[in-house]
């Protein structure tokens, strides 16, 4: 039998893109990509930005720096996409995606942005567009959602998505380091960026639960903004209250379902129980935690970053494009459900810890808790620490309105008693037996 | 556009079955299931033992006690098999294979028994067989092996695949139970059979460490044993040891490669980092840990059983099946690696834990530890505790082979000073970053 020839060209060579070109060429694995792609993989192409740039396993005259030639190559099968952001990007893609070449991509800001009109114009011409890469590194949840899950109804999407964020949640848990301190190490590692914003300011947390909620819910993948709340207020003083109250605090990105046709999206840190298995998720990783009605919880734990993790998502996708292209199909485009509406975060109920820095002083409580119950926001546990000018109310909610413990907060901010809100963080519902 | 209409005969309706058939008939489902199965699936036929058993949710025109004439019924485009259990189970199968229909099964036992056979014969007639809740309940990984992880070269697998050895030694750790109380608990919640064999001997995890190892190597289902231990000597006081050390002891299944071209596979208890993923998965919960070359470590966490769980993941492999036979193409079958040697679980190497019941009288730990080194093993750490004709010696070795660890244990049951060995189990090495 011959064996049919599927032409790759990748756009971007960094981390990720000498791995995925190296994984291609490496002889030792040829036969098992040919069995797995039903095809033989050709890298024809690799735009780069600098030619001179030494690149060890790619082939010198793979390279070129007109990657818009590339994407609209004759003899293309396949259009890798590993440069992120809008611009360029998006070009590429929709040149290829125009000519019925298939698409995998790694770049959630653009799936964020403008997903679904892209898988359309994938559709339209007989290509497909898959980005496994785009949210988890590594992991493979995004193809779970659209094949294995395909016919449960999902309640809840609930991950921790962020590398970055994790990483100096975990040191400032187990170091007792000061954010500033853990920012830095995480800096000096690699693993935060100098302008660490999109990180820690969790853009990039809400880019990958919208494509996340785009899949399990079906809402529309538009550019639309959702609730984001980062990481650089949450202080040492707040980590250790969750560890001596069975907490860990974690940045998480959530999707769920509110009453029939409501889906509401938010990022923000959270206090999540011990035994949860989201609270051992440690340092760099990622995981996503699905709660299907029937198959109950689920959780998928990998590598959310890094050159090789993320080369092998990516090649997950080739290798599922590569086998449509062979029996000359696509896959049908995941369905934007039009009855969906969005719910704001502020609706949305939720336990919350509150933790105040008050003057100890007798009647405090009493004003601080009439606050508390004019809002409608009644309190399961207390805890009062330090004295004088250090004293400081650590409060734990009964499940209440987030805009009603917004205005809370706001009013408990006026009193003169109280110095300041110190912290005021969501409470994830418990473990699983 | 006409919907196609797909129909599906389904064998068993216990815990599963009617999950599923409640499933497919459910009108709130209806239209997300038409579109993730690009067809309208319709239950053609429920085969049963009993047609006078009350079966809510099931229409009782469906159902009929000749499953055999089901699975051969010309108008029928997919078989699920949830009977379990060699025969009958087989013959029912490859009746409906033989005529081109597609099988849904959750039956372990027969897909370790026979699985590259029944495969070939699904391809050899244009069939599609899936087998994803035979595996880990509703986690779907073994899709996740054949599609997303397809370009891969996976080291190792390790899972916690049996809900109810680890459900009893959760107990164990959680309430300091000894084995038969935890037993007999879970016997009282229905999570073990009043013949356990099955479980705590380790049958029905090794069936699927056979499956999930077909997948991520290569090796043949043909029904070969490999090596199994069960839980029915783990002791509390082990228990008790391994938490004070840092560890959890769980039953896990695992599938590795050694050298090139070698794959074992044993099932055995084992002490695990209290910061492995691994060791934060309580009670009947499941969960698959895959270490990839490129990927590194990966899990996968979910029920490990019950009727709605698996049916979730028996209702993906339908949906799955259901849109290859719309679009006219089944799954090239996971290819068998005849290069693979099966290697004996003696000769992989580990770190071990080894506990004595000893006479305290002098001279007891030098002649251990002489037979200790004659056998080339190499002690880590010993701890001892008790006093008199209650001491106890815990060894924790370096890394040493399983045949010699055997070895040791043999000659030390013979000295004197050595009452009983009490443990000897497998440490898996460390957690992950």
């Amino acid at each position: 039998m011959n064996t049919p020839k599927i032409r790759v060209g990748v756009i971007g060579a960094g981390n990720v893109g000498s791995a995925l070109v190296q994984l291609l060429n490496d002889e030792s694995r040829h036969i098992a990509l040919i069995d797995a792609a039903t095809a033989s993989l050709e890298v024809v192409g690799v735009a780069v930005r600098d030619l001179e740039k030494s690149r060890p396993g790619i082939d010198a005259a793979l390279l070129t720096t007109d990657a818009l030639a590339l994407a609209g190559r004759e003899d293309l099968d396949i259009l890798v996409e590993l440069v992120g952001g809008i611009e360029p990007a998006r070009t590429y893609i929709e040149a290829a995606l125009r000519r019925g070449v298939s698409v995998v991509t790694a770049n959630k800001t653009l799936m964020a942005e403008c997903g679904t009109e892209l898988s359309q114009l994938a559709h339209q011409n007989g290509a497909d567009l898959c980005y496994e890469a785009a949210v988890g590194g590594g992991i493979p949840i995004l193809r779970a959602l659209r094949t294995s899950l395909a016919g449960e109804r999902i309640e809840r999407v609930m991950g921790i998505v962020n590398g970055t964020t994790n990483f100096i949640l975990s040191k400032m848990t187990s170091e007792g380091s000061d954010y500033a301190v853990a920012l830095a190490e995480a800096q000096a590692l690699g693993y935060a960026e100098a302008d660490p914003t999109a990180d820690v300011e969790a853009f990039d947390a809400a880019a990958k639960v919208q494509i996340l909620s785009s899949l399990a819910f079906g809402t529309e993948l538009c550019g639309e903004e959702i609730s984001r709340e980062g990481i650089t207020g949450v202080r040492s003083i707040d980590v250790d209250f969750a560890g001596r109250a069975g907490y860990v605090i974690k940045l998480v990105g959530v999707a769920e379902r509110v009453g029939e046709h409501g889906i509401s999206r938010h990022t923000h840190p959270a206090m999540i129980p011990a035994e949860h298995p989201l609270a051992s998720v440690h340092g760099a990783m990622n995981a996503v935690f699905v709660e299907g009605s029937m198959s109950g919880p689920l959780m998928w734990l990998g590598q959310g970053a890094g050159g090789e993790p993320t080369a092998t998502a990516v090649l997950g996708d080739v290798l599922h494009v590569a086998r449509n292209r062979v029996s000359g199909r696509h896959d049908v485009p995941f369905s934007v459900d039009d009855r969906l509406e969005s719910v704001p975060a502020g609706e949305i109920a939720s336990v919350f810890y509150i933790s105040l820095d008050v003057m100890d002083e007798p009647g405090v409580l009493a004003s601080v808790a009439s606050i508390f119950g004019q809002h409608g926001v009644s309190i399961q546990s207390m805890e009062q620490s330090g004295f004088g000018d250090e004293a400081r109310l650590s409060f734990v909610t009964h499940s209440a309105v987030t805009n009603n413990v917004r205005a809370t907060i706001d009013e408990l901010a006026k009193l003169e008693s109280v110095d300041s809100v110190g912290a005021c963080f969501r409470v994830i519902d418990g473990g699983i037996a």
